[in-house]
């Protein structure tokens, strides 16, 4: 039975849901900026005046809703049409399905270190192992990277997050990217770039995606987004792009999962994206995280002695190194006990023992509750210090 | 990998979606019922009053819905709270959660005599093997059911549609239902019941689902329900409930598929069990059902040579048995000719070879296509047996 699954997260998504826990858990983006007055009148008009958006919607996706994926995606050179873009419900299953079709059990996976909980869940339902790649401020390490390739056996795919990591906040480096992708490409490695950040960039232009790079080294990337982060995650739509012909793969496994996305969340989407501008509304976002990845910090810095961290550049999260005598998880406990939550790091590592790191999303707080809840995940950690 | 997939079910479903095609394929509700005036009240309503409808939902899904979907259930004795529903992205998402939980690869699954497409692709994902039990008028066949489970291994489960079979819109009678669930029981396999259309019923109230027929027997009944054919598909909210201790899996597993369901699908429609009476809705689907499959039953008989069929008595399809030497996929093939679909009955076969049989829905068609979409099929029928 595939059952090895996650309690884990599970929990985590219930601590953030407790009325009275000041949550920096969760990956959730910030509701006071979904656009709750334009999506009104996107849902008066859609539901009004067509049936379909009630109906089922076929295998792929909503055909114009796939038009305006592609054509933001090629922004960076390289060109896509609706025909290389399927929807999924968010890009949690787009991940969930990528594990189908490309792992079998025992398979070798290759991932970050570390790397997003939800998807080393998905990947483990299939039975893979990982082979974990070490990772800087610039991404992944590359330059020792062919040595280990050549030293593994078949490795099925590769599963990264180059844009504002999910846990560590980081972007690739360009450079960092182009070598990455040689390598992959040498080794035969389909890659699975996970997007769903790569918008939230607070300083310059987002970078382009592994998607965009790849003609030069002849890489297969299969790139997913989501709407969840840059817009609002309650219709569950995210997508799945590539040139590749593996696409066929996934709209022909997508009807036994649950036939098709929500047609009624992708009109409402598509609807949005017809009236409004979607580029303003990413950059409220970004100003509204900016604000609050500062306000973080300082308390963090304030708060949280021989705790060590880099300045997230987009993204969602801080990524804290503790000090090492700090069990995260103990941590957690006792910040709990004060009614605040975070992410300890242990999860977010395919391989176990790396107790000493935590997560924290500030874009799902109030600005008010910033400080006071770190300030109370500091009390938190000087009692255990004392205690230890 | 996991890609034996539903490659026949993407071609049906994309069938069913072109515009110049008299579709009596695909299981589609009739659009007319979507009740649109009201959602968009409710559509307003929650948009603009909660921000909680656009942000992530938590696993188990929206509790007050999960609690109106355990009232509803309690309606024939047995009791169910909210703490025994799971809310899924349509029934098609409980199969696939069904079947990788109580799957291995090479374990047999005990399924009806035809049965639902969608369910033996999702199962067979899985790497499973089907034991088939026969049916009849009253559905599954238990006399010698008993002594068939004796012959085999252990099975893992079994599925069953006992309301109004797809895809034979037969419904199992009160008598049988009690017999397979002893049998069930003594054999120790968990039942797998998928109630989407069971409440469609024409011309008496709805029969107890087995859900809460199971007490007596002892057996363990997982209960599959679904919004998309008694409301609308396009929100993707289906719901599991069992007072089973192994509901805690479907919830620790759910994540690593989508996160959870589209939180505002699951508000809006909870909104209008709030505002309005499903049952009503569901008595006005009913009476448009009922008259379509009138008008479906007479179109057959007065223009279809040698084939036999019973009136469903709900739901939403006809179970055609064509004269033996017409091959119902090359029926399909004459039928397109003359822009008309259907579904062939052979893929609803665990087992191949009866090639005979054809599925005709009649929820999804105007009324004023219905019998000259028949006639069509009627006169390909004629081509192919002069061509015979």
């Amino acid at each position: 039975m595939q059952t090895k699954s996650s309690g884990e997260l599970l929990r985590l998504m219930q601590l953030a849901e407790a009325p009275d826990i000041i949550s920096f858990g969760g990956g959730f983006p910030g509701p006071e900026i979904f656009p709750s007055e334009e999506l009104e009148v996107c849902a008066a008009h859609i539901i009004g005046g067509r049936k379909s958006c009630l109906q089922y919607a076929s295998t792929s996706g909503y055909a114009p809703l796939r038009e305006k994926i592609a054509e933001r995606a090629s922004r960076y050179g390289a060109y896509f049409s609706a025909k290389d873009v399927m929807i999924s419900a968010g890009s949690q299953q787009a991940i969930d399905l990528s594990a189908r079709i490309f792992c079998d059990p025992g398979d070798l996976v290759l991932v970050e270190t570390p790397t997003y909980i939800g998807a080393l869940n998905a990947f483990s339902n299939y039975g893979v192992r990982y082979i974990e790649m070490p990772t800087d401020e610039e991404g992944v390490i590359t330059d020792a990277l062919d040595e280990l390739l050549s030293a593994c056996g078949r490795i099925s795919c590769t599963y990264v997050i180059p844009d504002f990591q999910n846990p560590t906040g980081r972007r690739w480096s360009i450079a960092r990217r182009n070598a990455f992708l040689e390598i992959m490409a040498r080794h035969d490695i389909p890659v699975i770039e996970d997007g769903a950040y790569r918008e939230l960039s607070f300083e310059d232009d987002p970078y382009p995606p592994l998607l965009a790079l790849a003609d030069a080294s002849g890489a297969d990337v299969v790139h997913l987004g989501s709407f969840s982060k840059i817009f609002c995650p309650g219709f569950r739509v995210g997508w799945v792009i590539t040139k590749n012909e593996i696409l066929s793969k996934y709209t022909s496994v997508k009807p036994d999962l649950d036939l098709s996305a929500s047609s009624f969340g992708q009109q409402i989407i598509d609807e949005y994206l017809e009236r409004y501008n979607l580029n303003l509304h990413i950059s409220r976002a970004i100003c509204a995280y900016r604000q609050k990845r500062d306000m973080a910090a300082q308390a963090l810095r304030e708060n949280l002695p021989e705790t060590e961290f880099s300045l997230p550049r987009g993204g969602l999260f801080i990524w804290l190194e503790l000090p090492q005598r700090v069990d995260a998880t103990l941590l957690l406990e006792e910040s709990l006990k004060r009614n605040v939550a975070f992410v300890p790091g242990t999860q977010f590592f395919a391989s176990s023992g790396r107790n000493h790191y935590a997560r924290i999303n500030y874009s799902n707080i109030s600005e008010e509750l910033i400080a006071p809840g770190i300030v109370e995940i500091g009390e938190a950690m000087r009692r255990l210090l004392q205690g230890a």
